[in-house]
């Protein structure tokens, strides 16, 4: 399947389930939406955090057309399932937006872990949460995001465990991907960045970690709905946890990248 | 003299000229301050024009110390001369913007030539305006910039003739800065891109184009100024041309970087 061919699945409600291992190759995103009023504060806050808010694609106020990463495609309906924040409570869980769309709205897309984990596992890398069929392991740290208006708060990581060498390996392989997420963030001593128990992950489930083997942790996408919800905004649309938007652009497209311009 | 000994002549009234030539080696930046309710729409083109409008910092609404690039400074008084436009007209020049600053104006500083150029100098390249006492001649093309709410208009680009072997090894070099325009745009051809007439810039000088020499043209930071005076904000700060400021950051910090990160 293509990124398009899912999107269709989902628009047509034939999808309503999550999109991890579908349109295998296609970069996948999270989803924020936010009223134009906050929207300069949250794009400063994610060009300020690149490492966890990875920008693939912004549309114009109102425009639910992601131009960069998949025109003619449709944020309302093309994704599987989505939540609907007030005030930074979940109100419901829909697998359409357009009762919610105003014309207000700004949509935001970023990069996220699924793009460097199939890199990773191309080059005979460790990734124990799939090896477990669990989720990863997340944790909030004591590393301060650099704030932006109302948006400010603690990095969240995510932790995946391997032997110092393919640590090593790994980091090279995940530099070449800055739009997911880039290189680990930290290796080794989780008190360091103020974790104390890796059995207790704050999101995901936690998994084993091998004797010979080090905790190795990057920047995680889950960093700004943790801000998102601290911050409260008066209204607020995301994806549904695991269930993205597949977009037209392939995985590779990413390496070396910052930016993903648009055909126009 | 470093950056932050240029700012101080500048915020005590004792350097009120143009900065090209001081602080060699200090990264200096184009200012744009614009009322919060378009600073989503300003930043938003200048994240889908990275080329003609690489940012190198973006200020919190009221907040004029741009941390990114030199914490302390103060965009109010450190650079040498300002002009200030009401609804794309220039309605005063000035050496203080204290008596025009407002709580919701957001400021952005932007790459500018002169860190390219120095590169170009350094690796024996010439710099034809440079060599004429000139100023680089500009013109606008038939390229558009990918639009953001008010903000839209053609790309402008800077000329610089050299020869075919030249112009490669010149994009070899610049294609490391693209915080400061990045590698060349056009090479050759100038009506391929809308130009008719070399010896007519639209801003600028014309220079000498030598046998053997074709024109390579850059994205320039004219560009955000011609698409900001089009779109006619109600209220909108800039420097005065030449009148910039200098950074704390050197010019080598932007080699492959697309971001300049602050300390915090």
């Amino acid at each position: 399947m293509t990124g398009q061919e899912v999107r269709l699945l989902a628009r047509t409600g034939q999808l309503t389930g999550p999109t991890p291992g579908l349109a295998l190759g296609y970069l996948q995103a999270n989803l924020v939406v936010l009223p134009r009023d906050l929207a300069f504060d949250f794009l400063l806050f994610c060009r300020r955090n690149p490492r966890p808010c990875p920008l693939l694609d912004v549309c114009d106020p109102g425009c639910p057309e992601p131009r960069a990463v998949a025109p003619g495609a449709d944020l309302r309906v093309d994704l599987p399932r989505y939540r609907v924040w007030r005030y930074g409570e979940l109100i419901e869980e829909t697998t359409d937006l357009r009762a919610w769309w105003r014309d207000d709205l700004v949509s935001f897309l970023l990069g996220c872990s699924f793009t460097f984990e199939a890199a990773l596992l191309r080059a005979g890398l460790p990734v124990r949460h799939l090896e477990q069929h669990r989720n990863v392991p997340m944790y909030r740290t004591n590393l301060p995001c650099v704030p932006a208006g109302l948006f400010h708060g603690p990095m969240v990581v995510s932790m995946r465990p391997m032997t110092s060498y393919q640590a090593e390996q790994a980091a090279q392989i995940c530099a070449n991907y800055p739009l997911a997420h880039g290189a680990p963030i930290h290796l080794g001593d989780p008190e360091q960045i103020g974790i104390d128990d890796l059995t207790h992950p704050d999101f995901g489930d936690p998994v084993e970690i091998r004797s010979g083997e080090i905790p190795v942790f990057w920047a995680c996408g889950v960093t700004p709905q943790a801000v998102l919800m601290q911050a409260r905004p008066s209204f607020c649309l995301t994806h549904a946890p695991g269930h993205m938007f597949v977009t037209d652009r392939r995985d590779e497209e990413l390496q070396g990248k910052w930016f993903l311009e648009s055909e126009t």
